[in-house]
């Protein structure tokens, strides 16, 4: 059966390392009896420019009507100044939101060629294998956010809220995902502080008793953000919630040393899955053909692994991937010194021809 | 003229570190001619169980009658399950409020003779030299938090608010201190998706003529979480909102590969200012005489220098701080594995003798 993809590159390297990612699944296509269509779209600062809003009605009916959606990235100076309606960023939210994509997982597991180019020490980061499961369509994010005038000055208020059930979803996700990995979990919140982390807590530890096998850890955010640091390979899957799970999403990247590896899905319950890089448009570097390509590569195997259950197709890019690296292909983001630069071209043949 | 000084133990290790922190005062006393008086209150845990009151009356009259407050750490397993109104963080937060101390500065320095401690490559962090101004009276911390059933279910509520004079005042605190060391200010936000947020940015923005000699930059706070390991040294003052303060300060400390190190200062406009280590209560290695006391002897240096200024003093203190660990003095935390271990009684000690 035919899968039907849906592209949306997006704005500054977006382009560039979709079109990496693109040409890998072509590649696992011919190597394999599956096949693949791509359909374009627009996302971001591009559809703001072609179609004057950052996710269109149109953007949004194809992804609805495809199998998965991979996405490169949004955003840029030039949308800046914007009102926020008419901002990328806004884009990528709407689209978590209406196709109901509450659960983002972030791997984070270094790559060993490039051990030594994370800030951390070695002896720190070589065990690290963590997933994050960030809570994605609620919280803060989808809040109000309005501001008022109170004793003659401006006040903005935004507003934070989780239900019982938005909870529930989201950390039977993270006990699934536990069950396949080391069995363990670790929710973060402030419930020192927040009502709605109190509540996260309560609904976690109900949850327990179905996963007698998971062991479950709680642990304050400020406290997570140091330990990520002090000892991140004690961690399996950290649960936590959409404000809290993109500040240590983005710490836990630097792991790796580059936030350029590191690819993420996006999933709801049924329907399309998104698949996209956590880096973000670089728009400083873009169209130079310098942008590291792996981590839109390994979102193409997210993609195959969580969206269309092709477990070995999956594994066969990621192997690539490592075999890229130890042939000693690096882009400028993980390059040594002394070392050789590729160019992102250079890096995608490189996983292309590991993939034979 | 004799300075009254409020001692606040608290729980856990508070009481074995303050009691550091107050023998290196008397000793400074000693060498100078100041005179302190040392009075003692309650917060805390101790203070619900002694008084039922995390923050009671009678600490808060001593306080506000005192010309600085040293406080130890609050909390522990024993109160963990009380309800929210007594709860020993609750003692924490009335005190910043009623005392009205809305800037909370935490330098995060590394020592040289500990750099190779921290989990971060030493050429990483061997210029790190930052200021993290947090806010401390606003935001999420002081919002709503409330629950109540919506669709036969629990919703959680927490409210975030800032208004334009909050974020002008700390914002200030930022500037000045910039001026004071590199002239730099990096303000951290979530503008992408918060109002308060945007207000924040905007307000920050104005303030900028005011001080034509300082570099301002906004980063998001995701960002930053990153940056923080990517190139911390990139960093002078960071200034932000309570709960990205909370986390980006907890993260910032590992920098220093150990929390046992940093201390803080919680002021306000006028009025008496709070010093304070930045670790908790550590209720594990509480009552052992291992605690590792300089995060409290560096807050009583904080306490001389902003509370009292006392430039001279405070600097006498740092400087015998960082000769005791010349002369090798490591605490368990801090200790290599084949180095010899010192109490809090030996570390406080090395702290007085390298003094005179
Ligand atoms: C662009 C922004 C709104 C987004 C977020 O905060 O979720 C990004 O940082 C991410 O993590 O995907
Ligand atoms: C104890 C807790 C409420 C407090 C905070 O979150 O402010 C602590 O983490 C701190 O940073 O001083």
């Amino acid at each position: 059966m035919v899968k039907k993809i849906a592209v949306l590159p997006g704005d500054g390297i977006g382009p560039e390392v979709t079109e990496a990612a693109v040409h890998i699944l072509k590649a696992v296509a011919k190597n394999t009896n599956q096949q693949f269509e791509f359909h374009y779209g627009n996302i971001g600062g591009v559809a703001i420019d072609e179609e004057g809003d950052p996710f269109p009605s149109s953007t949004e009916e194809l992804c609805k009507s495809s199998d998965a959606v991979l996405l490169g990235a949004v955003g840029g100076p030039k949308w800046d100044q914007n009102e926020p309606a008419l901002r990328p960023e806004k884009g990528l939210l709407a689209m978590r939101k209406n196709l109901g994509l509450f659960a983002n997982l972030r791997p984070v597991k270094a790559y060993g060629p490039l051990l030594d180019s994370s800030p951390l020490k070695r002896e720190v980061v070589e065990d690290v294998d963590v997933l994050i499961m960030r809570e994605l369509t609620g919280g803060i994010y989808f809040g109000k956010h309005e501001r008022e005038q109170v004793n003659g000055e401006w006040q903005a208020l935004d507003t934070l809220t989780y239900s019982e059930s938005e909870i529930t979803r989201i950390a039977k996700k993270a006990f699934e995902a536990a069950k396949l990995r080391d069995q363990r979990v670790v929710s973060v919140d402030k419930a020192n502080v927040l009502e709605s982390s109190r509540l996260w807590r309560e609904v976690v530890d109900r949850m327990k008793t179905d996963y007698p096998d998971i062991t479950v850890e709680h642990m304050l955010v400020d406290n997570a953000a140091m330990q990520l640091i002090h000892g991140p390979s004690q961690f399996d899957v950290i649960l936590t919630e959409n404000m809290f799970g993109d500040i240590l999403s983005d710490e836990a990247s630097m792991l790796t040393g580059s936030l350029g590896l590191l690819p993420s899905a996006s999933l709801g319950d049924q329907g399309v899955g998104l698949f996209e890089p956590i880096h973000g448009s670089a728009p400083d570097i873009s169209g130079q053909n310098i942008a590291n390509p792996l981590a839109a590569i390994a979102s193409a195997a997210m993609l195959l692994k969580y969206g269309f259950e092709m477990e070995d197709e999956a594994k066969a890019i990621d192997d690539a991937i490592l075999k890229a690296l130890e042939a000693g292909y690096r882009t400028k983001d993980i390059a040594t010194e002394q070392g050789a630069v590729s160019t992102t071209t250079e890096m995608t043949e490189a996983v292309i021809k590991a993939l034979r």
